[in-house]
């Protein structure tokens, strides 16, 4: 273990964070509430210990397997730590883990909140909540499409490339060639999106702060009643477009720029993750009917739901408790599904879902002819039997933690929709679930026991579990 | 396919069921309560057919892979129908769906039932209907030892014999072989469970009633309030421990008699099936405390309610409803484990859930190790990649069915909560679920078309979901 790059580059992060706090800064002061302070010691603690660790390292290191791991682990705890600062220092929250959990929830995407209301808080400390998201869903671009795969993991690498096991030395350039390509997307999209929340009616602020929201795919709004708070269909058309938008693989729109225009429609994926969203729709639609004047009205409010749901936003713009059986179980199950590999969006992801269903599909072939040797494709071309293992076990160990997590919660006073729909929200970075946690409510009455293991859950999550897990095998850790 | 075969067996199942019939006649008589009628109509109808359709056949044909699956589906379905008939001659149902249902979570062993008013049946139509039980449990210890390894399949070839493809000729000496040794077992387990009960001081009809339920993890009871309505906590051990001794391997207390008296302790799977057995009861013995006088007490209704469900059965001798999410939560996911492969418990099995497990842990490994070949080890054996892929995509089968009927129970006005536990306890054939369908309820009120699904959910469920898949499958009839 290089504890030395380890360092650097986790100063490096500190470092960007700091430099991120400077928007907020300006908002801060152009409100003048009173939480300019808090966001100065903060930005200035901040770079010094980000410059400190920097600093400490005397030359240049290798980023190999373990390093990779401990950086992205350790990287995601920290950042959220320093993130609470301007929450710690201007007093939002009661308690530590209240401003950790609501900071775990910016970074990872999640967009579950504690905060009661939102309202009574000053704009400098919103923008900032909200950056977070779209911090976050940059973060997530670079780790799903070029950390990850580097390192042979992440839902990216799927269908991308083979498990290529470790890369001393070339991941830095990777990273640099594959991120710049998204991040312009990601810059060009986000704009796109201000000026159009903006031209529908939006405030700037309202229109920047959501905006980060959609485009992390994260949720936090800066009313308490989300985007239903607005009551403007322009504006919920919008969001529900970005958030459909912000979870298909940004690869995609690469490719479409560069000539091959159908590329999103031929992706196996991509169709998937569309035939899912619009069934859903469809059936909320005629599930929901009688709630709605009429079906313009209806459709719009099933549509943004399910994108909201199944891109793992989790904005709302209606109390989808209030809907039958049939609706909020569809939504449910979205929640597990949730967006495409190399997007921002959570969840096991529609890559692994096709994939489990293909071989599901083979099962059951093999049953009649056990000696055929049939692989398991995606747009013509073969899976190799250790993805297929790693797909399956993934959807196994979510399925284990989700399990776990929820008899634990279910300890704290829990029911047993409220916890397992608390838990797989947090697993798949979506925000609400249902009953104690559903979309009128919020985190903050929940046990800090429970609060806790939310925000391990969004980590784990966020990281897409392996990266986590590995690091408790044993194994990992010898020679 | 070969027809007459097919028709040659089906004759004779029926003609089995006419004889088993008989009993309930001397029952009928010896209470004289009515039922006398409808019983003889019922025998004779069922002998006719059945001795119709063996005649048939004018030669011996062979038992081939698609002739076996025919028999298995057909059969199950063709003696739920003819077991209705008492019950519709007698007018215990007001439709047929309702006897239909009834006889299907008879002879699967769920023990679902929609009879209101149980008491009010005369014993003779409550001696056949608990009868169904110990009949299916028989047929199932044929079916998971016998019939289904010998064409590849069911849960008991995955560590006792690899895959073995067609077998023509070969099944029935192999049915006789096997089938004899399980049924002494099962006939002096039955044997000692009603001295037991008798000698309690159970009455010598709920006695055998009770015993039918038992060894058959069944779970049908003659009164209303099921076992609870005896009051009788000797009886409640007796089933307890009788309805753990149903649901473990019965292939292990052979390896017992015949001289390997830790067979039972060394059997992985087994040891896991324990193991969570005691883990429930001490958890749900914390969590239900301060509801019971004594800790003895609370020990007796833990154990009784986590034996009954864990085994499948689903006898009740309180109503767990009232219990704490937690405990109510632990035997929610019981519902999905269930008992030992060859045995006549249901659910996904224990020696799914631990390949599984160690699947899991494989893949972690992995991740660390790519090019390791390590194979799954059960017992200190190595387990065929082919019956990993067979195990994993069984319950990846499982969620899916258990995910498409619950959406379409809540279509019919149940609750997430009701629906889906309706759907777990008929796939794993336990009984009763939770809300609507709780142990203080019956299936009674919902709907034909739940009912009808419910019923099929309980055969899939009961035919390891393959047998009935596969018959789904063009290529299976390709030729």
């Amino acid at each position: 273990m290089d504890s030395g790059i380890v360092l650097k580059v986790l100063g490096l992060l500190l470092i960007i964070e700091a430099i991120a706090m400077v928007p907020a800064i300006g908002v801060s002061m152009y409100y003048g509430e009173g939480d300019l302070s808090a966001f100065l010691i903060s930005t200035v603690l901040t770079a010094l210990f980000g410059v400190v660790s920097y600093a400490l390292t005397p030359k240049r290191g290798f980023v190999r397997y373990r390093e990779g791991f401990m950086i992205v682990g350790l990287g995601w705890i920290l950042v959220s730590l320093f993130g609470t600062l301007p929450f710690v220092f201007y007093g939002t929250f009661d308690s530590f883990i209240d401003a950790f959990f609501e900071v775990v929830s910016g970074f990872t995407t999640t967009g579950a909140t504690v905060l009661a209301d939102i309202e009574s808080q000053p704009h400098g400390i919103l923008f900032w909540r909200s950056l977070t998201h779209w911090l976050g869903g940059m973060g997530i671009l670079v780790l799903t499409l070029a950390i990850l795969p580097a390192m042979g993991m992440g839902s990216f690498q799927i269908f991308k490339s083979e498990s290529t096991g470790p890369m001393p030395g070339k991941l830095v350039s990777k990273v640099g060639k594959t991120a710049r390509i998204l991040y312009i997307i990601y810059f060009v999209f986000s704009l796109l999106e201000i000026v159009a929340l903006k031209l529908a009616g939006m405030s700037l602020f309202d229109s920047f702060t959501h905006t980060f929201a959609t485009m992390g795919t994260g949720g936090f709004s800066t009313k308490n009643a989300s985007v239903g708070a607005f009551s403007n269909p322009s504006a919920d058309w919008i969001i529900t477009g970005f958030m459909l938008l912000a979870s298909v693989n940004f690869a995609l729109y690469y490719e479409m720029i560069v000539g091959d225009i159908r590329a999103l429609f031929r992706d196996g994926e991509a169709k998937l993750f569309l035939t899912i969203t619009l069934l859903s729709v469809g059936l909320i639609a005629l599930d929901v009917g009688g709630l709605y004047d009429s079906m313009a009205e209806t459709l719009r409010y099933a549509f943004f739901q399910v994108a909201s749901i199944i891109s793992t936003t989790g904005f709302a713009t209606y109390d989808y408790e209030q809907w039958p059986e049939l609706s909020k179980a569809i939504l449910y199950l979205l929640m597990f599904i949730g967006g495409c590999a190399g997007s921002t969006g959570g969840g096991i992801k529609n890559i692994r879902l096709l994939i489990v269903l293909k071989y599901i599909r083979r099962t059951l072939y093999r049953l009649i002819h056990p000696q055929a040797v049939i692989p398991v494709r995606i747009g013509g071309r073969p899976i190799a039997e250790e993805t297929i293992h790693n797909v399956v076990g993934f959807i196994l160990v979510y399925a284990l933690i989700f399990v776990a997590f929820s008899l634990i919660l279910l300890t704290q006073g829990m029911d047993l929709v409220s916890s397992t729909s608390a838990v797989v929200a947090a697993l798949s970075n979506i925000g609400p679930g249902f009953g104690l946690v559903g979309p009128a409510t919020t985190y903050a009455g929940l046990t800090d026991l429970t609060k806790g293991l939310l925000s391990i859950a969004m980590i784990l999550g966020r990281l897409e579990i392996y990266t986590i897990l590995v690091m408790l095998v044993p194994a990992f850790w010898k020679q």
